[in-house]
């Protein structure tokens, strides 16, 4: 079965889904997108994405391309054709396709694409052993609360990262602060037992999987400190963990040269990864247009 | 005559000229530009916009699509099978079409889209009347010396200039120096007819004209200062104007509510003007492959 891509209307095989050369999301990077991770069925977090990316498109003052409930029929034909069960549904507007030209065009469409990619299941060795993150400096633009597709300097910190055989990179500030990581959101426990993550606002995503941890935690009766933490912080952290819609609640063992702890994963985090897992089971079926 | 244009390997009318919707230009910004100025049948300053191009990619790790020669050959292509005299070259390279993932793809060829579009001459009257500058918080990455297609902040900047009836915006950095302008570098010239800009380095980008200006306004025997200029020293200026390969050297008369001098161009500027157009005239014909 070929995957299908939606494009502009159309659904497409994957292979030949294509946008013009001058769609102002390849010239510009001038869009904004979502993955919305699919789970044994179920979109999670549905409403909350396709708020965002309202919020994106706003802040960049690119229209929706469809009502929320069109686009909502959209997103599960496209899970459907692509007989996704566990997956990402990535989904991406851009302002649309123009002669080049800095300023925004007059009446123009906005473009939208739709992507479904079937992945395995979260694999329960990364939750066993934990992931290993680098450091590095944060180079990003003072929108990072707009979820752009000018993502390049997400992409090369990642490739940093990877090259030193880190899994993630979390980005640092002026003053030694983590900001966020390149792809997730970046936590750490104290030694009282203290979720400590970075507060939303300019400088980092607004991570719906932050989001939602951050309700959990309370529910198990934690206590979560939106404030910056510092590189040191982190190295001498009681735990640490990563965040984001495909990695649920991700522990991290090692940052940069400082093992985390004992080098296991966190029993908070450990916790906190299998109550957000719970969360995902107990979340509406994909038919179910209600919520 | 239909515009034509080359994506990756092949010349394509440009109304159906696509790439694929998982090019990492599309998803992530992933990819360099540059944008050459065809006058009169003469490629300006080719070289350099190669070298610039192949040094932004470097910086990207991305390998180049093409030898220097063959990549000059597709340019020539493109310019005759548009019959463009008078217009602008334009050439993206991407790090090409991949699954997204945010890590560099192993193994990727690079893809490039080139295409040309005619443009009337550069009017007189923007060089007799000058422009209107808007100055604006740039909020770019830290890392702009890199001509990537992560042009969000920027188009942002042009559009905000829009709104207002600027021309063009004209970006201030925390200490309110002028660093540059959307897509284009910032002039000043002093009371004692010292040329000021900001100086290359990572919150810039090296402009081609640029660059000639300063060869040209040392062989008109005036000093160039190459350090920033704040907002303030920019509204007391004696004059000021913007560069770059399309707008050669276009006078600045009013920056936000200031009014620069009398409000009629320098003379200094419309003399570099005027040099670097018979710079252009003096540039060697497009069939040459030589220099």
């Amino acid at each position: 079965m070929p995957r299908i891509a939606y494009v502009n209307g159309a659904y497409i095989p994957h292979r030949y889904a294509s946008v013009h050369i001058e769609d102002r999301g390849y010239q510009f990077s001038d869009g904004a997108y979502e993955v919305v991770n699919t789970y044994r069925g179920r979109l999670i977090d549905e409403l909350r994405h396709l708020q965002r990316l309202d919020r994106s498109l706003s802040e960049l003052s690119i229209a929706s391309p469809m009502a929320q409930q069109a686009m909502r029929l959209v997103m599960r034909e496209v899970v459907r054709r692509n007989r996704m069960t566990t997956g990402l549904l990535y989904i991406q507007v851009t302002r649309g396709v123009a002669p080049r030209d800095h300023k925004f065009p007059r009446s123009i469409k906005p473009a939208m694409v739709m992507t479904a990619r079937s992945i395995p299941e979260f694999p329960q060795e990364m939750v066993d052993d934990g992931v290993k993150i680098l450091t590095i400096a944060d180079i990003r633009w003072a929108r990072c609360d707009i979820k752009s597709v000018a993502l390049l300097p997400n992409i090369l910190a990642k490739q940093a990262a990877a090259e030193t055989g880190a899994y993630e990179a979390w980005l640092v500030d002026e003053c030694d602060y983590v900001t966020e990581g390149s792809s997730s959101n970046a936590w750490i426990v104290t030694v009282d037992n203290i979720l400590v993550t970075q507060p939303t606002g300019r400088r980092i995503l607004a991570g719906i999987t932050r989001q939602a941890i951050i309700s959990l935690a309370g529910e198990l009766g934690y206590t979560v400190e939106e404030r910056p933490f510092t590189v040191t912080e982190a190295y001498q952290a009681k735990e640490a963990f990563m965040s984001n819609s495909s990695h649920f609640v991700t522990p991290v063992t090692q940052i940069d040269d400082a093992v985390i702890a004992n080098g296991k994963p966190g029993n908070l985090t450990i916790e906190l990864h299998q109550r957000y897992v719970r969360f995902m089971e107990e979340s509406a079926p994909i038919d179910s247009l209600m919520g």
